[in-house]
């Protein structure tokens, strides 16, 4: 049994995380999943995320999300606590997880630290992919599901939301470079990467998500008898 | 100004902590230094280490000594965390005393990451070497000062000393595959790297330091007016 990998991305606000959860309850219901489930073709289906997927993970995303030292963490130094996170995920989730057929929806990956550090703050691309590579060890996603959204959308809605963090506080401009990043990211991997209309009202991105993951399930899984 | 970064690196229990407070005292006392120091031609002599020389370093020091998760942390993770720690510490410490013109002794930096992860762990060394230019930004000491110790024999010392953590509870075989990888740095940065023989007494390996450092400071600085 090999599982797959499935990302949501896209900027703060987007929907990344009321989406997982929505995909989540939807896929189980579904009678191509219970099929593959029941002749043992996939495992469960598992949410996750980036940064904080592990417990260690989890103290290394209060350390970059939270403030806690008085001098400010450095720009290389941030990047390398992300790829950190990454590894310790990959290892001890991802691998492990796909290696038991899972189905793992997980919230951002290796395109938000493109996105983020290599476009919003202006560190080194290749410096970001080499990291990235080191990180996953080469890791790819099945299937990214990029949410679209403007930039000044995507932080009215997170303000909405009432957590305010560290990555919301930086200006819009910021967000837009962000923006850009996942935009020239869509443009270099069109088949791994789908855009998804992320401003429409909430049931019709859901619908969106639906439609674009049943065909990617329809063509990497066959049940052994048709399904009703 | 600009200051010198003196390393002392070497397998557990050769005795750099004890030698760094030895050469730190008998420094301040030199009149070579105190003519330096009062024509402003060097800072303050300070002392710091890796990993943990920083507030965000500490706080990775403790994830990385201690196990503090369920899992193990994977070995590609510590990697990138002592990157992390590095590269706050050369941000945050080591460049601005550097500028400040400060002379730097430092407990461990990048050769301890190739000795213990590259030759101990067998980790890739071009992807370690790739870290390290990453988290230093290409900051390479004036001076290392390896302190050379058969690893029984630090072991047996670091035993005696009480506090044994994660690294020091790893095997003899361990600790000799780290003492090759410390040879062979040597052996490729003759004029960087300078063995002691570290087995000797205290005061007979502070006073191969001593005579080290002192040739050094001698080539690196002129006093404006001869010292007596
Ligand atoms: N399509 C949508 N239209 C309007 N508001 C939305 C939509 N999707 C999500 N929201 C709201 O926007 C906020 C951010 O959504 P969230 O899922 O937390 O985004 P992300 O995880 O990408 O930061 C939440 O308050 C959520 O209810
Ligand atoms: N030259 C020496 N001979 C004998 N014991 C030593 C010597 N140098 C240090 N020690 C002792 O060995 C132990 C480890 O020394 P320490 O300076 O903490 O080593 P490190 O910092 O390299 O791990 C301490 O108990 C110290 O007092
Ligand atoms: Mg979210
Ligand atoms: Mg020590």
């Amino acid at each position: 049994m090999q599982g797959k990998l499935i990302v949501l991305e896209g900027i703060e606000g987007c929907g990344k995380t009321t989406q997982l959860g929505y995909l989540h309850r939807w896929l189980r219901t579904q009678p191509l999943i219970q099929a593959l489930r029941g002749q043992g073709q996939i495992g469960d289906i598992i949410i996750t995320r980036e940064p904080g997927g592990t417990p260690l993970g989890g103290e290394l995303r209060q350390l970059l999300l939270t403030q806690t030292t008085t001098t400010a963490i450095a720009a290389r130094t941030e990047l390398l606590l992300y790829a950190a996170d990454r590894a310790q995920h990959v290892e001890e989730v991802l691998s492990p997880a796909l290696a038991r057929g899972c189905l793992i929806l997980c919230d951002r990956y290796v395109d938000s630290t493109v996105a983020y550090q290599g476009y919003g703050r202006g560190i080194d691309l290749t410096l970001i992919e080499q990291l990235n590579q080191i990180a996953t060890g080469g890791l790819v996603p099945d299937l990214t599901l990029w949410l679209q959204l403007g930039a000044t959308t995507g932080l009215a809605r997170s303000r909405q939301r009432g957590s305010i963090d560290r990555m919301e506080q930086a200006d819009v401009a910021f967000h837009q470079r962000v923006q850009q990043g996942f935009e020239a990211l869509a443009a270099a991997h069109p088949q791994r990467i789908v855009p998804v209309a992320a401003a429409a009202p909430v049931t019709e991105v859901t619908q969106q998500i639906q439609t674009i993951v049943m065909q990617r399930l329809q063509r990497w899984y066959r049940p052994l008898s048709p399904v009703s």
